[in-house]
């Protein structure tokens, strides 16, 4: 891939930080937007420095359509003084700068569920990373359609709940999912083949957590049916993968990473599938693993990965 | 981007082949496509060594299609045998076996004319690469429909003719530009911006020169009007540039290159148009030289690159 | 990384190709290296034609120091055939052109070892390829000077051999290593951090297994002690992987790949160590590949990598 | 290129913002290092605030080993309140914080010498990006030790010096190179092949202007004559460049960039040279953008690059 211009900074502070998880210590992570005007950074900054936190690391943004964008990760204040810092934060910075908001603490690891269905390249990459505890949270459930990939998960001690699906029995079986998934703050959709309810995802929603997809992207794009022998038939020579939040319509939703590989005229089309494994469960891992660290906002339709 | 397995050998192989222009001295390239069938590698490369010829590389591919595709360049008989040599190939080894060929020599360099608008990144990429004798042949003439750029193209020593064009003079343009590209072996759109008509490929084809243009790319892609900003509202997080052979199907002909450039929320629609360029110049140069080293084959809609 | 010229084409023939595991079918991959001179390619592809054997894939290669090489893929003869048809080529072909050559059937899967210590980045990467069906050949056996990876290893139902090792221990624990490997085709050292005796080289290369190591690398490269801290110090921007067959020279044997990852100013030293695993567990799996399916030469101090 | 984690956020940041040099308008970039404590951000944020300045960007980084480092951009002062802004901001914030800061306005470009030697593939580039107004500074002089170049440079308008040097004549060319420099914010040293003496660089450093250089870097490295030959000797599949600060040492300075392509066994030494000067001139180019920013501050021997 050509490097941009400036990319080999953002590169490294990007690598740096994402993988700075271990010194981050006991931090807090405060994500911020709101409409954009001066003197927000240092009302903030300066907000932080009264109660006498020290900010470890900052990133902010504002779009050229007036709205900025802040994470502030700061050393945690004392157990007992949190709540009010929030209440104190809402009331004299967020409330005036009509700012949303939120507080998250870096030792509380965030949980996530996993929904797959039958190939595990996407699984695999996620629970080789948090075996290792670098993916950035804690997976709690893998939930299946299928009972391919019950042993994978089971070895690394993990709870595999095969829930099947039919056209008939949708409605039960994501009520029996969402059971199951229960209080997460992140779904995962490791390559889980099924589309999800509007009523599925409203649930999620309601218990706050948002749900990650994976697909394949190709230049140009097809729609629809057998993208892979389509792809092949126009000889693409990359094929990609695109990691987004779910959204009621179907992977289209506000897109947090991209990546492709390239492929040439001797790539068949099971060829083309196999290749496209790579880079799936590498660009799925990065967008899971900046989810988890409180760096993706959203802006629209859009969102801004810090 | 992500690297494929399998991939660091052939990048050798291409970059080794592809600078490998003066080592090749003067040496014929044979390309040729046929049915598949057992027996033809050693049917070509027993004609070559019959005829006292040495064979310094070949490339092969046959496509689960069932059509057999290759390149042969072995060093080239003297000047007055080569017309005997290609007759008998095509009596005794095209003919029998259905094969399309051709054969050129390395020292013929092909000759290449631009074509360009207002813009410049991928014509002072072109002309850097021929200045420097490794673009693999030759630009004779560059036609624009803009005056802009007649400083930097005749700063080079090479002719500028300005051909303006508008809907009304459309036809009578497009003549006066085949007349200045005249009998050339390949025409560039380094940034044209205007739709070339059926009549004027046709007349291109008539004379034997394809035209290779080059266009943004994105993931996923958009079609129409200011792509740009639409990729920026959707918030792609890789924008590039595919390279393709010209056809009547606007944008749709047979890709020979793609490449992608990776960006962020902090890119607003001007810095996306600033991006791409350094990845459209990178992409047509290269398409450009595998075409002029005779390592490009048509397979239907697909190219072979060797 | 930037592109290189050529280089779409090389990527997908053999992205392509290295996965094109499948269609290849019961085919023989011959090997050979031999002065070059005319009519090579004619004579050896003629052989097999005229012993009624489809060629599916030929690549070749010549050096400017006038050595030649080349792999040929083509349909296996009946398994009665085949020890005539490689003595015949023997006394024909490869006698009188002074050629060293080998034949493998890909239907004979190789045999794997992997030694391994603690870490367990590359092993996982291997063990899923392999679980997968992409790796290009059987893992029989890992053994490592620890216990700490063997519930992952056994989870796959794969044999866990712990053997422990000391300066005092070394002779015994090599032999001891070498029987439970015992008659393997490759061995692969997926951060094993012991040293190998010349004996245990020796050893192998007496039953014709190399061993393939990964090592971190760095621009500039650092030796001996500490390299991360080393390469932290000088603020490199990349670090890398390199994969080579082992030689008595520690670290200096002939490279069958590298890759590098882009790091900044703020990877503290564990940050390095940490990224270093994602590209030397690809860089690892890549040239393990390239090596099972018979894609390797050596060309002295360097590889043919087709 | 192996793509690290938290990466496609930064290098999209990266990318954006290096970019927007339009939208920046009328700002004020300051850089500052000092000992890491608390509520230096709050404080600098602050004064700003104070001031009535709008933070358009902050970038900041603490090292392990506790230093801070910051890059705030501001809209501009009106030109009259300038002086007293930076006195101020000298007494009542850096002296207190032993800060090490600079001030420098956007809408004042940095002026560039550029000195090169017969190869114009780096400086040819930069032309090109210069006349595009998206270098980030102003070329005023193009100094080199042969006239080869001089067509290329007088072509775009600038001023071309050659001053020939030899182990005689190099402190009289030294010196004469220094007055024709003048008095310039950046040396970029192009593919100049000569070292510059002690007493040079000493000169420069009096005047406030720090040189860039660029050179091949090899996994792994090679130290001395004739590089190349050896990398190919030993068969390295990667080249790179490394572009940094000039100091005594020869091409031992801080290095800001750094980038690779790869390559293979069919490489000769002089394809070697050829891939190279792709990945330089595009590595010495981000350098010299990512400086004339203010973007690089240096930490000893490393650089922090925002």
């Amino acid at each position: 891939m050509l490097q941009g211009f400036g990319l080999p900074a953002r590169v490294a502070r990007g690598i740096g930080k994402n993988l700075l998880i271990a010194p981050e210590g006991n931090t807090t992570r405060l994500l911020l937007a709101c409409p954009d005007r001066p003197g927000l950074i240092a009302t903030a900054s300066g907000f932080l420095a009264d109660a006498g936190l020290n900010i470890v690391d900052v990133d902010q943004h504002s779009t050229a359509a007036g709205r900025f964008f802040m994470r502030m990760v700061f050393d945690s204040p004392p157990p007992g003084d949190r709540a009010m810092l929030e209440s104190r934060f809402a009331r004299e910075i967020a409330g005036p700068a009509e700012m949303e908001f939120s507080f998250s603490e870096s030792t509380r690891r965030k949980r996530v569920a996993v929904m797959v269905s039958r190939e595990d390249h996407c699984l695999s990459d996620l629970l080789w990373r948090w075996r290792n505890d670098h993916l950035g949270g804690e997976i709690v459930v893998v939930v299946s359609n299928h009972e391919d990939l019950r042993g994978e998960v089971e070895a690394v001690g993990l709870p595999f709940e095969h829930v099947p699906i039919s056209a008939e029995t949708r409605e039960q079986a994501e009520h029996r999912a969402l059971d199951l998934i229960g209080n997460v703050d992140l779904l995962v959709l490791a390559r889980y083949m099924q589309i999800l309810s509007p009523a599925f995802l409203g649930a999620l929603e309601a218990v706050g957590a948002p749900a990650i997809n994976i697909h394949h992207s190709f230049l140009p794009a097809f729609v629809g049916a057998d993208p892979y022998a389509r792809a092949h038939e126009r000889g693409v020579k990359l094929i990609g993968a695109t990691a987004h939040y779910v959204t009621a319509e179907l992977d289209a939703g506000p897109i947090i990473d991209q990546d492709v590989v390239r492929v040439g005229h001797e790539a068949e089309v099971p060829d083309l599938v196999r290749i496209g494994r790579d880079v799936e469960r590498l660009v799925l891992a990065r967008a899971v693993t900046a989810h988890l660290e409180d760096r993706v906002l959203l802006d629209g339709e859009r969102t801004v990965v810090f």
